[in-house]
């Protein structure tokens, strides 16, 4: 192990330079014009396994229709295939290779697509999430291949590029393959999350769901002059603002009946963990873009809100006036977008069903000449027992690379693919977080520390040393 | 005038052609890229004067600097001078040469910047609103001038590029000059606004003001991640979302405490004088874009929402996710715009004041931790005797060209300059709509009849001619 973490030591501006290359692929997943590019990203990673001697398989699913009307091929799932010993535990690791949208004049410092290093950090979109973690499991396996050092478990990669538009096909295609080339896999490894703090490592054992939700009001067929209509027609924008503000009240808690029911009560036990953990609110507050306040002073009741708590977020509305300036338009058609994080034990369908008939039951009130239309797609939450091999051999590779213990977190987040291998593979589950909490993913001015960007190659090589020492 | 309407007649095609050419200027006042198109717009009328034997006379009136940083030069004010004879009146035409902003992608049938001529119809951004108008006054004096005929009246034009954005300039270019070249202006005519039915022309007595508002919601430093921090922060777009629908109920009328008390009360006179009005609702329905319903079904509460009664709409936010797709943000800042339209006796200040006070303490009430900034801009209602000579010459010009009395009418809309030519120039003012109530100004597909754009030349050479007659 001494070697390869050595040879990694010597090989950080190769990595730092191929970084550069993936983030410079701009793979927008949300965006029509940018779908190209996710599949040049693709290719880009395939080209890279084969040069790795691993065999790569692109899975095709199908075809997207966008709003505009245009049609467009999702981008393609990628696996790679590292299996050599059939002795040996196979290992299942998963990125994606698709980003969040980024336009410099959001407010970045630099081109969002052009990796820039700065003071130990390496900013660009996608840097932290998730081409860095991604290119970290490459280069470990880069590592074994140019020090002649076989693999000590069979590993298939699996990276798709959906992950930030609700991961279109991947469900299907690991259902079928669970009989395939995933039938083997014992244990799932996922990097796609981070740190709790930025001084201590972390292992995840428990993630937030979601329901995304597109509220459509319509109402004229064309955009009005608010000095000829205002009066005489109901607006849409006056219906739509009026259903988001019944969502919550003033503080942002949640006030569609039902919705909170189902939520998990609060144990004596569970309370007593979440005093253990390693948090500074006022750490948070600066991540939180240095808010002034944050809606909890306690550390338990904020790590609470964020991990085992549903919150809502109203992200934005689409086809109202945007730009800057005035204009005096009474817009046609606007849809509202926003989402609930969801815990145990609800239920995307479940939560959707409260929140849909909420919402008409609301708007039928407004004996509005106008139409509504609401969309949603969810993930479910996740829970898993953080005393298996799996999360073991992570522990250990933590210690090994940064010489101490790894929290035991929750997440905010959701990564809805956890839930689909827990159902279709089984096995066991752990997420190894590689970024720290301070990266701004979704973000304006991303990155990743040069750092966590380098070590994390060393806990991969660890932590597939310790799963094979687990089991032998 | 029989001379003149037969030349009228004979050169449509150049017109149209010229038309082609004002609209293929894009000059978008709102917009920093297209300030220089409102420039270009300028000097292209001024030449024309120049040619016409008129004396063209540029106003600079400084500078603007736009949210991003820019800093442009505010679109120049022209004054056009035909006057040739000290015994007649002056007769002062105002008009702009600035647009809304239009994009094909929010639903045009053609470029918005290329005239399209298709049944009768001439589709183009500003055709209607209001360059089509503009350009029958230079039409009108080039008819006098091709045929020898000098102008019954002396005229002098007023043509300002920011009418869309504020009006930026143009009450102080108007006091000065009030002792300057407009010290002898009698009467004014504005051409800016729409019939009441496709099938009789008006002329328009009154128009409600408008204040415009643009709250910010400012929070973190940067957009957030809403799987990390939703449930954290007090989120912007949950506060404008709250704050926004505590201005209206959910049928649109407002609540803001005060605002109502100064409406002037509706006296039994007035209500007789609206039901007299040709006005046909199911025409309103079609022309507010085929809506299901309207808010009101009886014509006389349907003028007087459109007329003398406040409304509020909601244009838009600014700073939101308002793209296609999903993006699971918290944006850091948002900005909300709506518009309340003013009728006598409101005054903008005093309505800003009551609506400024009642978002404070709204937000106060949320003890939020972001920060709230509110801004506004104004212009006062307007209201005019209709009997005096100005109105009596336009109501006998429309009898000439179009063989009909017209109505006699209000507009829902705000021209705040009408108020500044009342203040610093006294005399009568009358606005004499040239274009269709289904034009579609400010929205898409926005077009000018071929028709309205010719005989609006008629128009104008009838009016200055029964205005000399009336002062003779």
């Amino acid at each position: 192990m001494e070697l390869l973490f050595n040879y990694v030591n010597q090989h950080s501006e190769e990595y730092i330079h191929r970084l550069r290359e993936a983030v410079a692929l701009d793979s927008v997943s949300s965006d029509p014009c940018k779908r190209s590019r996710c599949v040049d990203m693709a290719h880009y990673i395939c080209n890279w396994i084969e040069r790795l001697g691993g065999k790569s398989i692109i899975k095709h699913v199908g075809k997207q229709k966008f709003a505009d009307g245009q049609v467009l091929d999702y981008p393609p799932i990628i696996f790679g295939d590292f299996c050599v010993d059939q002795q040996r535990p196979v290992v299942l690791a998963y990125c994606h290779y698709d980003v969040q949208p980024a336009d410099i004049q959001d407010g970045w410092r630099f081109n969002p697509f052009e990796l820039v290093e700065e003071q130990g950090k390496l900013y660009g979109r996608g840097a932290t999430d998730d081409k860095g973690p991604l290119l970290d499991w490459l280069w470990a396996i880069e590592a074994h291949r140019q020090l002649g050092i076989p693999l000590p478990v069979n590993l298939l990669l699996c990276f798709e590029g959906m992950e930030e538009s609700g991961s279109f096909g991947l469900d299907k295609v690991i259902e079928e393959e669970s009989k395939g080339i995933l039938y083997h896999v014992k244990y799932v490894c996922i990097t796609d999350n981070y740190w709790l703090t930025e001084h201590r490592p972390c292992l995840t054992y428990g993630l937030r769901g979601i329901v995304y939700f597109q509220v459509h009001v319509r109402g004229p067929q064309m955009d009005l002059h608010s000095g000829l209509f205002g009066g005489l027609v109901h607006e849409p924008m006056n219906d739509l603002t009026h259903l988001l503000g019944t969502l919550t009240d003033n503080q942002g808690n949640i006030l569609i009946p039902k919705v909170m029911d189902s939520v998990a009560p609060v144990t004596k036990e569970e309370e007593s963990i979440y005093e253990r953990i390693l948090f500074d609110p006022e750490q948070l507050r600066k991540e939180a873009g240095q808010v002034s306040q944050l809606r909890e002073s306690d550390k338990v009741k904020l790590l609470m809100n964020r991990w085992r708590f549903p919150s809502l977020s109203i992200h934005g509305i689409q086809g109202d006036f945007s730009g800057q300036g005035e204009k005096t338009v009474i817009p046609c058609a606007v849809t509202g977008k926003f989402s609930i994080r969801l815990v145990p034990h609800q239920q995307p369908q479940e939560i959707a069903h409260h929140v849909e008939n909420f919402l008409k039951q609301q708007f039928a009130q407004f004996h509005s000449g106008n139409e509504l239309q609401v969309e949603w797609r969810g993930a479910s939450p996740w829970l898993a027992d953080y005393h298996n091999s799996n999360f073991t051999a992570a522990r250990l590779a933590f210690k090994k690379v940064y010489q101490v213990e790894p929290d035991l977190t929750r997440e905010g987040g959701s990564i809805p693919i956890t839930n689909t291998f827990q159902e279709y593979l089984g096995g066991e589950i752990c997420l190894i977080p590689l970024g720290s909490p301070d990266d701004g993913a979704h973000s304006q001015n991303e990155k990743m520390n040069k750092l966590n960007y380098i070590e994390g190659i060393k806990v991969i090589i660890a932590y597939m040393n310790e799963l094979a020492k687990q089991m032998s």
